[in-house]
């Protein structure tokens, strides 16, 4: 087990019509104004923006709205609303909707601490050391941004979309009322599943020893995902399956499942060139396909681990290794093409033209290599995206 | 999954030699006058006193220095503890040790904000709003206790061990370097093994509908537990073991595996009694022969979930679920039994004649019953201490 922090101080107010008691929560904590960020008009559509709204203002505090939020969210958009915040003088950020409204709102945190270019924090220029405390209010389970340190952004200006991890991105409170995600379509509830099961299992395949406790977690948790997305694809409204994909999303990318292993989330790095290039390409969806090219092209360097994967978490009984890898790679394709995630990345109506440029944005224009296995160099990459091309 | 809040926002340092940055970490939060708890002179032997008393005045930080605090802690103690805090100033209690020194600290941290009779926490005259932060460098794998909500303290004058739950009993920061359980003895460490056990299964068998992800990520827990306390108890530097059981007894307390589900520790509560009444009884130990005969009494009322827990966990293969879970029982006892744990009440020294004086700690004097999946009332306590008395 290599040695870890583990800091998880988000309260989490989970459970039906949690979102009512919004005004309470923040009062508790003496906010008097606060930023309210949320995406297009769904939360309008629904009600909820009037639930929220009401509850906050009924406690006599003041709202400054930042809606707009795109899937994907823009740096100018996080850079708009951290000017705002400033010259408002909001106390705290709230995010009421899902992974790219909590990322802006992370990103206008950390930028109304700050004087410089928000660049800086992907590009390392810049640690935040302050952010203003961000609360959310979640409407989709996927990202696990309510719990975790990441925040991601894109830079469509210069192509790019980029991470940076910070203590201080880790949201103050969350609020997560599963019924919320009833009306999440079975596609976007689909890359959910995924996103929620690649957190995981890019720290169960991270390159570092066995650990037990954390593997055991680790593949219960993407048990009971499996199960609950297969019931939430075909049955929205079932609340034991929209609170176990909720809570799952939450503990899948809090750290929980990286205690005592390497955090380096390889695949994930892929994908981030990829839906950066591609707007409209879903981030989950990318996963769907990049993960199982991604294991196709590694299994082979730790067979023992990918076959337990293949037994404790896809039930496969294969005696050998090799062959049960295999097996397990095939199943976990097989179980996100049953949900009705793509199998190719032709689906997304690309071909292997695009390969270069997103060996380019992966490889930072050839300055590093994606950690893995294998060191990911261009070869390596151009490798895994032809296979991503290819379903087996 | 029923509606919870989850709050666990201690810091985790864990790992190798991470009790020499205590120090540093200490002067991170700003404080300069810190008291410090522990217990006999087990640390000053060991030499991890000296290690830690020059860490923190490395850093300029004062200690007030409060040693002596006792297995099964004093409420004596805690309240001397708390009236040298308010005269001195200190602005922490970091408690060096296991689960005594930190209810100990935690008692003091609460009794140093508040002008009243501390016993008035647990009997829930008084809810603390307010404590001074605690920290921990811990010694023993076991209790939880630094990352959990609870604090169990005794109060021999009256004979009564009671404990009580706040968010204000969460430690600011908890250090756990493996290393330092190495010189746990086997005896001491199988009670770890049972008592973090405990509070998963507590939290396993609680009264509620199932919760597939809680209920895996708690299966997974005991199975990582069961194998490196095996382990640990037959090799005491078997790192990754100690590792495994000293992260595995936080995750067991800080209420992820109680996540949807009810948490009312109703076994705990027998063991309270029973270790209050007789203060030469290791609360692991009484936990190991109350628990199976718990379960032995009540299996039937839950068949399907017994037989579950004696599937996933001991690996019963058995198809019926009474019997299933009557084998899952026996398993669990074998393996108490297989690590030095007694198998019955009278290992202890003690008879059937106590069982009178038990059941009127556990009833508050006739005055309530133990929640579980049959009311325990006199009758029902009577019977499973009788239980507890004969091994299967």
């Amino acid at each position: 087990m290599l040695d870890f922090t583990f800091f998880t101080p988000t309260k989490v107010f989970f459970g039906k019509d949690k979102h009512k008691e919004i005004g309470k929560i923040i009062k508790e904590y003496g906010f008097t104004k606060i930023m309210m960020q949320y995406g297009k008009n769904s939360i309008k559509r629904s009600g909820l923006y009037d639930t929220v709204v009401s509850a906050i203002r009924a406690e006599g505090i003041e709202i400054v709205e930042m809606g707009g939020v795109e899937p994907n969210p823009k740096l100018a958009f996080a850079k708009e609303a951290a000017c705002i915040a400033k010259k408002e003088g909001v106390q705290m950020i709230l995010a009421v909707g899902g992974g790219s409204v909590l990322d802006s709102s992370k990103y206008t945190a950390a930028g109304a601490c700050f004087d410089g270019d928000m660049w800086d924090f992907p590009t390392k220029k810049h640690t935040p050391k302050k952010a203003l405390p961000v609360g959310c209010i979640l409407t989709h389970a996927a990202a696990g941004s309510e719990m975790s340190s990441s925040a991601v952004i894109s830079y469509p200006e210069i192509g790019m979309k980029r991470g940076f991890n910070s203590d201080t991105n880790r949201c103050l409170v969350a609020v997560m009322n599963p019924e919320l995600t009833y009306t999440v379509g079975a596609y976007q509830t689909a890359c959910g599943v995924v996103d929620m099961m690649s957190h995981t299992m890019e720290r169960y395949f991270s390159l570092c020893p066995p650990t037990e406790l954390t593997d055991n977690v680790a593949e219960g948790i993407l048990k009971a995902i499996i199960k609950a997305g297969k019931t939430a694809v075909e049955n929205p409204s079932d609340y034991e399956a929209r609170a176990t994909l909720m809570w799952a999303s939450s503990l899948a990318h809090n750290d929980l499942t990286g205690c005592g292993r390497e955090n380096v989330l390889p695949v994930h790095q892929l994908e981030h060139a990829l839906s950066g290039e591609y707007d409209g390409i879903a981030h989950g969806a990318g996963l769907a396909v990049l993960y199982p090219a991604w294991a196709r092209f590694m299994y082979k360097k730790d067979a023992a681990r990918f076959a337990r994967f293949a037994r404790n978490v896809w039930d496969i009984v294969e005696a050998d290794d090799e062959e049960a890898a295999r097996q397990g790679i095939i199943a976990m394709e097989d179980f996100f093409v049953s949900i009705g995630m793509p199998a190719s990345l032709s689906d997304f109506d690309i071909t292997t033209d695009c390969i270069d440029r997103l060996v380019d944005l992966c490889t930072f224009s050839k300055t590093r290599t994606v950690k893995s296995y294998v060191d990911m160099d261009e070869a390596v990459l151009r490798e895994i995206f032809h296979l991503a091309f290819h379903k087996e």
